[in-house]
């Protein structure tokens, strides 16, 4: 009978991965419990057991995208799995359960994202052609986002979704618009007033099911993460009808490369719950009849290399984060952090930035890049 | 009881188009058929008696675009279009008929399209953004295909469905590929040969069903449109059995905002037997699990003003052109020419440039324009 190490061991040699191999992105097992708990819980037993400092990696990331490349989370279907993919096929989210994202990630803590995301509060990928760093990535992302939208002086701009308001500020300050934005987080909205300040900007802490009105575009960005399968159709009548016939909506989304009604069991309990990410059959049956593609642009490389630079950012400030986030919660963030660059890296999720319009745009679209 | 024309111009009302108005787009009715042949017959009556001289408009496209806009087409169903939605539901064409539309169509005769199709014998969407006139628009657009697939001396391209061959010849000549390509039609082939004489390019008259071996990189322009929903799969899966782990794959092709399994009847019937404009919910169903979408492009502006410019080519032309062409069949050029413009600025078509790759780019790929 083979051992636990042997058939862990097994499943992993596709990735070319060894256990206590001498390579970088080898996995140095620390506690042998490690090595059931991945065979037993899969992807939840592997995150859980790192957070527990059960194995370390020189090369966390890397070695995830050999995992994820060869598709082995696929292959380990543990029953864990299988009762969260159940879950998400029964359950439709009721609107107040909406808000337990805001509570269980957004409300964290402004500092941990005030030290990990640069000068602006941009929880989202920046866009890195001609940026030398984070924060010009950034500004270049913001700015990439308004002239796609051909934002002018006097044009309503809704943000479904508006994080900590730096888009409506961007977008108010550099191409005089007036926004109105939503968000789920109640600290979220607080600080988004703050950023907004002087600006003709409204925040609203609510949910995009309640939102109504007309404006000349509409933005998401880093929200349709949230929303669900079940509800996507949902999503975009409200966009729509927020819409105006001749206007223009852009929508960023993370995406993977086949479609699923189910998130990563270990980022779903740790990191974003209720969380799903869509393919491009889910997307595209959802806006049919509501919305045209005018354009779709892909940069799932340049959230790699935000994430990494999320990543020396947070490293750096633990020290003056205080205890409030321990090393259990910094081991978390590392393999969150991590496992996102992965799913980017080897292809298995995408970076879309897709604008649509309800009509089709007269004398055609040309979107700047 | 309401007349004919009554009815017909009550059906017209949501476009603003009039029967016998003094407009540039109003119906100039010319013999009274036409009332009831467009009632009786929607879209087919409508085209047929334009064919026969019933009717005729001074700015065809722009009443047609007014119509389409309107979505009078969808209105206004005909037992003819359930018989033909009926058809096209039931019936998979064998591969023999796949060669229909190469003896009705692309063997028409060459010297219609070196008249209408300028310099290059390019039978697709044209690329302007930087272009002063279709010759040289055909050629950026080439360009734009080479550069958006990265081609590099010696590596092996695939044209599935290569008319002409005027973009093996160009990728041969400008990027020193070596070239392989098929086609459906006797004619295409046999000239197709002659324009890459000397050149390390290949022609086979066959259908792409039965392609085989590997590629480095595989383009498709103006095919899909072909292929019909019932092969989009197979088709996919062809293209992704001919191609290389790393290689990429660019689709060029018509489509439509709804989905749908048959074509417009009076096209259907005279320009373009047994085609199929596929939606975006129908073409990323069939790619997903073979492809990875890394760009989509969308430019339906540029196949408006490449339609003009072939307009303007051939109706220069027809005197040149002989008794071959009669005036029926000019009428009938006209009417397609008009009626594909209108699909475009209408925005019930688009234009698609789609890169794909079977497992994403490493590092990323950024697409150019």
């Amino acid at each position: 009978m083979k051992s636990v190490r042997d058939r862990l061991q097994r499943m992993l040699d596709p990735a070319d991965v060894r256990l206590d191999g001498a390579r970088r992105w080898d996995i140095r097992v620390r506690d042998e419990s490690f090595l059931a708990r991945a065979l037993a819980h899969g992807s939840l037993g592997v995150g859980e057991s790192y957070m527990d400092g059960a194995w370390d990696c020189a090369d966390l990331d890397g070695m995830l995208t050999r995992v994820l490349a060869a598709r082995l989370d696929e292959r380990v279907r543990s029953w864990d799995d299988a009762w969260f993919a159940l879950r998400a096929r029964l359950v439709n989210l009721p609107k107040r359960r909406a808000f337990e994202i805001g509570r269980r990630h957004y409300d964290l803590g402004n500092d941990l994202y005030r030290a990990m995301l640069g000068r602006r509060l941009v929880y989202s990928c920046a866009y890195w052609p001609n940026a030398a760093d984070l924060d010009e990535a950034q500004e270049h992302k913001l700015d990439l986002c308004c002239r796609k939208l051909m934002l002018g002086p006097g044009m309503r701009l809704l943000d479904i979704g508006c994080g900590w308001g730096e888009a409506l500020r961007f977008a108010a300050e550099r191409y005089g618009v007036r926004g109105f934005g939503d968000t789920v987080s109640a600290q979220q909205a607080e600080l988004a007033r703050e950023i907004c300040s002087g600006l003709p900007v409204e925040i609203r802490l609510q949910d995009y099911r309640a939102l109504s009105g007309r404006f000349d575009r509409v933005l998401s960005i880093g929200m349709f993460e949230h929303v669900g399968v079940k509800n996507y159709r949902r999503f975009f009548e409200v966009a729509r009808s927020c819409l105006e016939d001749d206007g223009l909506f852009l929508l960023h989304t993370i995406s993977r490369d086949r479609s699923s009604q189910s998130i990563d069991p270990w980022i779903g309990k740790y990191i974003f719950p209720n969380s799903m990410l869509p393919s491009a059959a889910q997307l595209t049956r959802a806006i049919e009849g509501l919305f045209q593609v005018e354009d779709w642009h892909c940069f799932g490389a340049d959230y790699d290399r935000t994430l990494q630079a999320w990543r020396a950012n947070v490293e750096r400030a633990w020290p003056q984060l205080g205890e409030r986030y321990d090393e259990r919660f910094r081991r978390m963030w590392r393999y969150y952090l991590a496992v996102s660059m992965a799913t980017f890296r080897s292809g298995r999720s995408q970076l879309w930035q897709i604008v649509l319009s309800p009509r089709g745009v007269r004398g055609g679209y040309r979107a700047p890049r």
